[in-house]
């Protein structure tokens, strides 16, 4: 579905730096991460440019996004070293010259005091800022952001160091750069993870709710075999405003996607799972066949797994789980025998039975799911179509998904859309 | 170390279309495979463009571009659907109309046909072409490309779809390129995966080789921790011509990478370990602490691994595999039960003891690897330091070159540069 801007006619530029990126070196999530975030607060990127570590380039781009664009964000070229240049360029296209920022230049000494260490010479030209720069914090990095204006643009520069640029972004840039565009007040993104339901058929489930019909909360799909995202975006004038209109409509969602639901927000499937068994005092053994240990690799290192993580088995053959194939009735089977040996509460078995030969557009997999508990065994079998690696992503998220069911007092064998029959 | 190219004059542009790749949903990973793929054929990229599904906007980077490059590759935008807009903005800034390729329509006809389908009428938009436009191969998708001249520089019109935008790029696309640069002859990239080196360490043990000082094989790395990749680029005249001046760089780069080299080209570190082991008809046991698995993860799902992968265990308690701590020792212990118990000829257990609390600069762990097999057991013992995820992926990545090593005949504790004493 289409975003909808809250501010259409204001022109947003990315413009990337470095030869990393440039040469294709380095993969660019700096500019995804951006043009993401700043559609999800209403803004809109028109244009990405990315240029590398050159005078020409990057003065020819800042002349040309200044023709453009009302807001541009700069990323990378702020380091210590020659092949850095964005300061000096941005002065060179404002026609003034670089000056100490005396406040920067105190900071970073300090940092470099405080781990007891002498600050490098070269750090210095960190704190060189185009002559009235507006100057944007760094908490937690050497190279400092700035503001310029070039052409009818007003520019932003931020650090490449992915983990600065993003705080950068939500502490600093997005206020100014919805300043710019006369967005008042406050947004915020609620998200919901699914697992079973594809993009359209969740576009089909929601898109006739009120709110997203007449733009008054922008509704978003981001699939992540086999997570599927979706994005309620709402910008209002107070938090309260926020809070009374999104709360009937989340509820909604809710309601709508049901059961389907493995997380919220920043939760994920393994956590939801983990927190289910923490919170009623229960352990865990897991044994999986094809899946190479997938699963137990999602739970497994999560702080307090320790606490209900026994034992998980991984194995290619049969014969080591005590089964002569694949079937529901093994897979129970595996769980009971599991769960008495590891003497864990919970024990969850995933078998994978792949189709014989080379890969070709039916080929699938038979995922089959036991878990044993104190009273008695529950079984899912389900038909995956695709090649081995999406199966097994599938099978794993499956066999994730039936033990949150099962924890949770939810049926285990809803049919999902990835599923044939 | 900088990229020598072979044309250095011949400027290159890529300009990268879609409202997906523009607002950040996707991310743009064709981009980073094109300009890499280019630069190891020493070709140069100069400058990279992210513009969405519009009209205006396509022209004006078609323009652009076309004042400033010698070729340009487009890539996105050729689909059935009215938001694809590459054939029309490319005809349009040609000034001629749009002319149907019978070629393409029946190419596309018969492939419907193959497979019992008629074809959609919008599909016919896909073989509509700028008059003249040199029509370029698809085999394996409906968006064929196409080549015109737009100001001075030759576009060359490429499909979204990954595999399909790869393929045309090394079939279709590097030829003619090379062919605009003046660049004859073969080309050929040789890679080295390496584990326990740094980049700079590398660059540091390779560079004085002739052939790199003088520039006659680029050498290039790429850091993907815990792996580094190192690439010899060599472009000759001839093959045989070729074959002979890389067979002694190549002999002297793995002489003095030696022992660190755990795999080449499109080898895999697991898929060394499994082969190693199928040569010699052994099989395998696993145990993993604190690595989730992650350790099984890499070998069970491999074609062949269900012949000698015979169990794994996970778990996050050492009293599951009967040991009261980690210390080489215990992995050693644990190496000789799980033999025992699975009666595979080898097993290899992985142990991560992490320090406590929360993570800080010197915050790791420490790692102890245990291999048993018939003739005893052999252990490693190393201190990482990094997050919990960087351990995580450090120590899976020795406890698999550790076994290497063993079946090698290799010593199994070299020092990396990863580890502290």
């Amino acid at each position: 579905m289409q975003a909808v801007s809250y501010c259409p006619r204001m022109r947003v530029e990315i413009l990337c730096t470095g030869d990393e990126i440039l040469t294709g070196k380095t993969i660019n999530t700096n500019y995804s991460h951006m043009a993401r975030r700043l559609g999800e607060v209403g803004l809109t990127v028109h244009w990405g440019t990315t240029v590398g570590d050159d005078r020409e380039s990057l003065l020819q781009a800042f002349h040309q996004a200044g023709e453009r664009a009302d807001a541009v964000i700069v990323n990378g070229g702020l380091g210590p070293t020659v092949d850095d240049l964005s300061q000096e360029v941005a002065a060179e296209a404002c026609g003034v010259p670089l000056v100490l920022n005396e406040h920067w230049m105190t900071r970073m000494e300090q940092n470099y005091a405080r781990r007891g260490r002498v600050m490098p010479p070269n750090n210095k030209k960190q704190a060189m800022l185009p002559e009235n720069a507006e100057f944007i914090d760094n908490p937690i990095g050497t190279a400092c952001g700035f503001a310029v204006t070039i052409g009818k643009a007003r520019f932003f520069f931020t650090p490449g160091v992915p983990r600065e640029m993003r705080l950068m972004l939500e502490e600093q840039l997005i206020p100014r750069l919805l300043k710019i565009g006369g967005i008042t007040g406050v947004t915020r993104l609620k998200r919901f993870h699914t697992f079973g339901i594809g993009e359209s058929r969740a576009d089909g489930m929601l898109s006739d709710i009120p709110a997203f019909q007449n733009g008054h909360i922008k509704l978003g799909f981001q699939a992540h075999y086999p997570e599927l995202e979706t994005k309620l975006a709402i910008h209002s004038d107070s938090e309260a405003d926020l809070n009374i209109r999104l709360a009937p409509v989340e509820a909604e969602v809710r309601k709508r996607l049901g059961n389907f639901i493995i997380a919220e927000d920043n939760q994920t499937l393994e956590g939801v799972v983990l927190a289910a068994l923490l919170e009623r005092g229960l352990t865990l053994a897991t044994a999986e066949m094809f899946s190479g240990g997938h699963m137990a690799a999602r739970l497994a290192p999560l702080p307090g797994a320790e606490r209900i993580f026994r034992k998980g088995v991984v194995t290619r053959d049969p014969g080591e789980l005590g089964i002569n194939g694949v079937s529901a009735e093994a897979a129970q089977s595996v769980g009971r025998k599991l769960r008495d040996e590891s003497r864990a509460s919970h024990a969850l078995a995933l078998l994978i039975d792949l189709d014989e030969g080379p890969e070709r557009p039916d080929f699938g997999g038979t995922v089959c799911i036991g878990i044993a508990d104190g009273s008695g065994t529950v079984a899912r079998q389900a038909r995956l179509i695709g090649n081995r690696d999406w199966i097994r992503a599938g099978a794993v998220e499956m066999g994730l998904d039936c033990l949150r069911r099962h924890l949770l007092g939810l049926p285990v064998d809803e049919r999902i859309d990835f599923e044939r029959r």
